[in-house]
């Protein structure tokens, strides 16, 4: 089959790589319908964290199972299923606590899940899923007929990652139903976490961008202001919108040193910064601040596979339509542009076909 | 009238000092009955923060009104309160919220209060208040006869700051019925985190002490275990205690970087750290380590105003005896000798009566 690797910063390629095979009787083989590149791909594309040697790629991906291993009891051959970006038992103490990331058995696409073997990378034509039970989400067993329909395809892909983790961040950052937020970041997952925020029941939604398109679509997901100024300016700016006093939660979607400083300054005293975008090598937060202003900070990998069953309602019943942060589609044998055009934001999510 | 002042690292003096008149229409003159030294008082006692200059010192006491000005509504002289820690003025923003340490108007015991003057150190005869209406508890309304028992005093006293910010710890570490719950520290604040987990319903309390005396007052208190390692032995013996995988709150009551770090590895993936640790002068928080394991960093400077009410309740009803914590009794003429007590760990804390 063909599958993404990465060489090193900048070097992406489609190459034919051997087809998975089921490997333990918990396995699950599962053709790829759709997948996608993620922001956090971005981060080895640019060189930022470095490429040591060259590994598969990808982790959002939605699909048919092909096979199934022996031990499977709740998905068979031809059911659609999303899988969350990563592989997760649904047993453990830590699944059990909703921290699904933290499984105390599963792992990472792309790479060795412990004694379970290796796990495809997503951006590939088929993928082999270790722990089927616990990590992928049966879609038809939600569907008169099983499966969905071709327009439903982007909400459902971004449930494996960006809308699973908008609304990470919207729950870590408290988000209640009259709440003031503030979002930082317009990429993906900050445009989810609009989307996350809105559905929660937020009253006021901050979306701070300064990219046209991308404004358009935070006010179609919900965003009631958009400010687009930074630093001070963006501080002073929150503020005005909330009373002078800043915003009750502040989602940060970014991850960089600047977007966690502007999210803390956002919020207001006692309010709280829910965090997901992935820290960029540091950087380390500030306590001495967040003592003086009990702004707390909670969040991290967000555990989405516990999010999907509650999401999928809604996307199947129109509530929310996350798909709309695909602004690019391109066939998977054009992987390498796919990354080009989000790392020159040129595109905010491309999907990929097989 | 006689009040403490700090004239430099273990240099504490009781001197002579004007009476305080009211100078406000919201103001209130109180006669103090008990005062205390605070953990924090020991930072620029131990010289770790520096004293630029004699400055008067203390922020915990309760006493009898001697006189009110003409908008103060809700106290009358006579009346015995309670202070927090700090001044306030209740109706603001950030009051409302619940987040009174961030008062748009209030401001600190032994400095100026923004344009309504100086306010007194606690540590002294009597103390000015600005905002008394804001600040203030009457607890006389709450008793038949107005005034309470002397067996009272320790008690109402921790109200003013250890046992609120004790349980600003655990409401910010998300403690709920039958949470498991790790403390780090067993000075006076880690005592009353305890006594406030045990409140609030958790299950497993463990007390982080290799103090003898704290151990039996944390497990009076309702500790359940006692951990005395501490790093990494502490952290492996707090998940033998918690299922392998960490207490789900975790409260922070020291402020070293040591502290933090046995906190944040002390919680399960996805758990809280509830820290009011004064943190001194850093440490930064690793957020990278964060986001790996959802552990979530909530707390701060404790608004304890709000919450002096319902402990208050609880006080008086006998369903708590947070007071347990004071170990020694001196007159005020021997302040300084009860700041080397502390700061020579022979006391946990030591209650002063003028």
């Amino acid at each position: 089959m063909r599958a993404t690797l990465i060489h090193a910063a900048g070097d992406i390629r489609l190459e034919t790589v051997p087809d998975p095979v089921l490997s333990t009787g918990g396995d699950a083989v599962v053709r790829v319908t759709a997948s996608c590149v993620c922001g956090s791909d971005l981060w080895p594309f640019r060189g930022v964290t470095e490429t040591k040697k060259a590994h598969r790629i990808g982790h959002e991906f939605i699909g048919v199972v092909e096979a199934v291993g022996d031990d499977v009891t709740t998905l068979k051959a031809g059911d659609f299923v999303i899988a969350p970006f990563y592989v997760c038992c649904g047993e453990c103490a830590n699944c059990r606590n909703g921290v699904s990331t933290s499984c105390l058995t599963g792992g990472w696409w792309g790479s060795d899940v412990r004694d379970l073997g290796f796990a495809d990378g997503a951006q590939g034509e088929l993928v082999r899923v270790p722990l089927a039970d616990g990590t992928l989400v049966n879609v038809s067993a939600s569907l008169d007929g099983g499966q969905p329909d071709d327009a439903l395809i982007p909400s459902l892909l971004t449930l494996a990652d960006v809308m699973g983790t908008g609304h990470h961040a919207a729950v870590s950052a408290g988000v209640r139903e009259g709440s003031t937020v503030a979002v930082v970041g317009d990429g993906a997952v900050g445009l989810c976490g609009v989307l996350a925020a809105k559905r929660l029941g937020a009253g006021r939604i901050i979306a701070m961008s300064r990219h046209e398109a991308r404004q358009a679509i935070a006010r179609e997901f919900g965003a009631t202001d958009v400010v687009q100024e930074r630093g001070d300016d963006g501080v002073e700016a929150v503020r005005a919108l909330t009373g002078g006093i800043g915003a009750d939660a502040v989602l940060e979607c970014v991850g960089t040193k600047e977007s966690m400083d502007q999210a803390l300054r956002s919020a207001r005293p006692g309010g709280r910064v829910g965090f997901v975008g992935v820290p960029n090598g540091g950087p380390e937060l500030p306590i001495r601040t967040m003592f003086g202003t009990n702004v707390g900070v909670v969040g991290g990998v967000a555990p989405v596979r516990g999010y999907i069953p509650e999401l999928l309602a809604d996307v199947l019943s129109g509530a929310i339509d996350p798909g709309r942060v695909f602004d690019l589609e391109l066939p998977l044998a054009e992987v390498a542009d796919a990354y080009v055009a989000m790392d020159e934001r040129r595109a905010t999510k491309v999907l990929l076909r097989p």
